[in-house]
């Protein structure tokens, strides 16, 4: 078949560097498998967002995705909402919330010693909170929670109540304009009353008695507006599958309509079962055309500075994608979402390699996968927006702007 | 000399391709000149429009001109009108057309059997149709025509009364919004009043007598509105000619001013006599400052999936090309609009090779006119919308942002 008709989307969360004594992770890692792809197919450095802007996982995500975040991201806190399942609607408000511990009006712990099943007290706060508004709280893995305001006259424009370090106090919500004082006061509202909830809760008095921190209050932040934004398969035209471990590129894929594929012994971190994600992302190409694979290690290696983590993750990564190589009639790209640079321990704005396989494609003279190859690849330099547009076409697959 | 002063342009139509078995058109043939002026000039990809954007050769030629096509254009009626010589004032709407033939309210032939006089007919409609606003409606090559509508209050936001395959029967034409409802009523009015017209016209009736389908309906589609925009010596101060067989290019450079040079022999096909148009070019540099030479044969190959046939169009261009090589003091640029892969049997987004070859020119690396190795020159990866301006500041004719 000499046009591909399904895509693959790897991305090697934070994979890609800057070079300490002159090598980068990609440089020293073994990574036959990476290599042999990187000679078969087409070769470039990709911007996530534009030359020197550092991203968020969540923005270079829906570059990747195709979307605007300039125009589509307003904050955290939809993607969070999308990942635990809330049905968001066109100017819902949503929050990223914590269950955490208060003492004196000190947030003591801002995770309420990584309490792990809050099923009931999420209950308990959806049915004994009353607000002048609708309001839909779920919880998420641990300690973590999603909001969502529903109602006329909402805004994103609120402080956090986070105050994101332990020892000080909970932050009042304060508008940022006076569009969002009816919103700040229904979310000081929204807490007070949830402290109540809390505060007597069984489970909390169960924590206290065997000397557990309870989970007295709820930390909010991540304020985002719900756009109105087209859907993957309303974009594209293509069933989309998301594979991921991180609560973030799961709710974004949920956000836009890609199917979840939930894997076993994905963890996120670099213990996780990448070839049982790997697997499971070859056969979501059966009744899928476009798959998005996240792998998220690298990226935590990158935080923790830690080098030869780094390294070793990537020749395990390496190992589990030789299935991979023996797709046909798929596109294949390896990419990453930005650079986490060990040297940094953070995103960076650095390019990231990027590399399409498959059918049709303009064969260049890279040979190895890494960021210094790649910047002499035939792609040259594109940016993470270029990305979907460009394998749409691929496939066959775009409308023809005029005649 | 070391400015050059005067730009050649060559568009080798829909002649980028991507690999079938590793090779492309470019990587098989046989092109010793071509080679040579990419040894000698600098070379790069380019995005027609952006990358992933698949365009029509129409807006990709309004992008080589430097012309935004986000902006200009409307619709493919402007240029066509343009090309049959009607001269368009802003607030025209204006149409390609078609003689077709009608029975029982089904169009049986798109092309009235590919009628090939309409001098007689065209007159006819022109005189004996009475409309409610001004119009002026010109034959073309064939069957086909143009008309301008003329006046306030019209609109291009209408549908097609062209129902594009035969079998089917004439649309109405229906306004896509309040605005257009007038221009609509004209338009089905007008194709009323001409059916009449050509019913009874004596070149039908002795058609049907000799056993010929008649010319008895004209289909409109492709309405665009016309803009006020600056000419080419107008944008650039420079005087330009076009040479090119099909009407469209030669429609956009009437649109824009260029002197069209008319070659004998010249087809846009793969039999055109390439020699003569070159020989033209050559000739038109003597008192132009800028001609765009488009060579259409690849393109028709590339549309009919003729591998062999598309190869040896290059290899035939190439001899043609020829006498270009000696050429001084001249910019000379080829390049194509867009790729037409032979997999596709389309258009794509792909980026197409770009070289220029001139006095002062950064000589790179490069040493052979294809996709493939283009990708690795000094040009890197540039856009149409580019070209212009790099081509004006090399002749030195651009003026300073800033001091």
């Amino acid at each position: 078949m000499s046009i591909a008709r399904k895509i693959l989307l790897v991305v090697l969360d934070g994979v890609s560097d800057r070079p300490i004594n002159g090598k980068t992770p990609l440089l020293m890692a073994k990574k036959p498998n990476l290599d042999s792809m990187a000679s078969l197919g087409i070769n470039g450095i990709m911007d996530p967002i534009a030359p020197g802007i550092r991203p968020g996982s969540d923005v270079a995500h829906l570059a990747l995705l195709g979307y605007d975040p300039y125009k589509v991201y307003t904050g955290r806190g939809p993607i969070e909402a999308a990942g635990v399942g809330i049905h968001l609607k066109k100017g819902d408000v949503a929050f990223r919330c914590n269950f955490a511990t208060r003492k004196d009006g000190i947030v003591i712990d801002r995770r309420a010693e990584r309490i792990s099943d809050t099923t009931e007290l999420s209950k308990a706060i959806q049915e004994g909170v009353k607000l002048d508004t609708e309001f839909i709280f779920k919880r998420s893995t641990g300690h973590r929670a999603a909001m969502a305001l529903r109602g006329d006259g909402l805004s994103s424009h609120v402080t956090a109540s986070d105050p994101k370090h332990e020892g000080e106090p909970v932050r009042r919500v304060d508008a940022l304009g006076p569009e969002a004082e009816r919103t700040a006061n229904l979310l000081n509202e929204f807490i007070e009353q949830a402290e109540k909830v809390l505060e007597d809760h069984p489970i909390n008095i169960e924590r206290k008695r065997s000397g557990k921190l309870p989970a007295n209050t709820i930390l909010i932040r991540g304020a985002g507006t719900v756009q109105k934004t087209e859907t993957f398969s309303e974009k594209y035209g293509l069933k989309g599958a998301v594979i991921a471990a991180t609560g973030l590129i799961i709710g974004i894929g949920k956000m836009y309509g890609l199917d979840y594929i939930e894997t076993k012994g994905a963890t996120g971190s670099v213990d996780s079962d990448v070839s049982a994600k790997v697997k499971n992302a070859i056969n979501a190409l059966n009744d899928h055309d476009f798959v998005l694979l996240n792998i998220k290690g690298a990226d935590e290696s990158g935080h923790d500075g830690l080098i030869e983590k780094k390294t070793q993750f990537i020749g395990k990564v390496d190992k589990a994608l030789e299935p991979i190589t023996c797709l046909k009639d798929t596109l294949v790209v390896v990419t990453a979402d930005h650079s986490t640079p060990i040297a940094v321990r953070n995103h960076s704005a650095d390019p990231v390699p990027v590399m399409i396989k498959g059918p049709g494609i303009r064969v260049d003279d890279v040979r190895t996968y890494d960021e210094i190859s790649a910047a002499t690849g035939g792609l040259n330099r594109i940016r993470s927006m270029d990305l979907m547009p460009i394998l749409m076409d691929l496939i066959d697959h775009t409308k023809k702007f005029g005649e």
